[in-house]
């Protein structure tokens, strides 16, 4: 069975939380929308956003589509495919933690979008300029570090060297970890040389993961869309103090 | 075994999810903090956030303490309940639907939240009104309509008199939807009177949620806090646009 990941082109977003599992797991799937070249495969997206012949609708990409089964929500997608591909605990207590610590990056993900649409999706970011300062200003001051703190907590608990986010073994938990510092990296390049000072062990994941070998040629590849000031982690200069 | 909810004491809040899942289950709990009078209580959530002897830590309240295991963020301890007390489907794919729909309601509760707190979560309100009116007129006029029209699209794919949000069977998520209906009310009386003509199906669900035995009871005790300003939906007037 070969999977059919739904997302926005050309941006990471959301979707990135999950291509990054799908990568590490060495899954067989297809990214329709961006593979479909250009915007073509926006249609095929919106299909399932309508419901047109679809049981279960999701409200918003990104979305699996694996076999039968249709699973919108990025941690809902990310729950199902640790499961299935070694990328999640075997026990019961270790799925609900390692989701438990996926929905708090969830979380985080959108406090992050909400530094530069703090008023409203509908608006452009030129809209909400003033409001943006403001929210972003207390998001590097106190929530990324709060965050950040949190996870980089839970990894001191980890034996040296061994530890993984949820535990000993690498998830899908790690991964969008990984992600959440490549992205503040992009989007807060000046606040974050001063954040990461406090969680150096989220940054040591941060490298192992990088380094893991396919995520290192998912990173090379032309799979992975760049970041830019249309995703969730956005470099507006004068958001970053 | 006896669960243990911690969260904040005198707020629904999104413990409130939680509690209505515990109720209707009839399941044997104790809500600590609340419980345990004036705010004794909360030097034992504190206790758990500090993560002094806990291995899963959580980030924030509710948590749920179920014999030896700690489980937090509102849609995981609601997924885990689900399964237990049979407010889930039996079924793999009917499990990640629900979690999936329950997860789009934590995303509206999220926004609900904002709509008072735009710019900061460690201001006051009043530091923060003008921002809040502006977002909080986006929220009536375009968000909660899509959340709730998407909603009851869903709910109008089910048999007439017989459906519920994930399908054939009640789950947690209708106890949210409930809850959410409640909670739009009190926060927002004037706007909902327009929003609710076009999601008729959701208010019906809602009616039919409160008319439940069980949930009918805790709606009636002294158990179900009130609603106020110091919770997700709070009523500030010039919000209720």
């Amino acid at each position: 069975m070969r999977y059919e990941l739904y997302y926005w082109p050309s941006i990471q977003g959301r979707g990135e939380f999950v291509r990054l599992a799908l990568e590490e797991a060495a899954a067989d799937y297809v990214d329709v929308v961006s593979q479909s070249g250009a915007r073509g495969g926006v249609p095929a997206l919106l299909r399932f956003l309508e419901g047109r012949a679809i049981e279960h609708q999701p409200f918003a990409p990104p979305f699996l589509k694996a076999g039968r089964l249709v699973i919108g929500q990025t941690a809902n997608i990310l729950f199902y495919l640790g499961g299935r591909h070694g990328l999640a605990p075997e026990t019961e207590t270790g799925r609900l933690w390692t989701h438990q610590l996926q929905l708090t990056i969830a979380d985080l993900v959108q406090e992050v979008h909400d530094t530069h649409h703090p008023i409203s999706t509908n608006l452009y970011y030129e809209d909400q300029r003033l409001e943006a300062r403001r929210r972003a200003h207390d998001f590097v001051r106190t929530r990324a570090p709060k965050y950040l703190g949190y996870f980089d907590k839970m990894l001191a608990r980890g034996k040296k060297g061994a530890s993984y986010i949820a535990g000993p073994q690498l998830t899908y938990a790690d991964l969008s970890l990984f992600q959440m510092i490549e992205g503040l990296r992009y989007a807060f390049p000046r606040a974050m040389t001063r954040i990461e000072r406090k969680c150096s062990r989220v940054v040591e994941l941060h490298d192992r993961i990088a380094a893991r070998p396919r995520i290192a040629a998912y990173l090379a590849s032309n799979r992975r869309p760049p970041f830019n000031e249309e995703g969730i982690f956005r470099h507006y200069k004068e958001l970053d103090v």
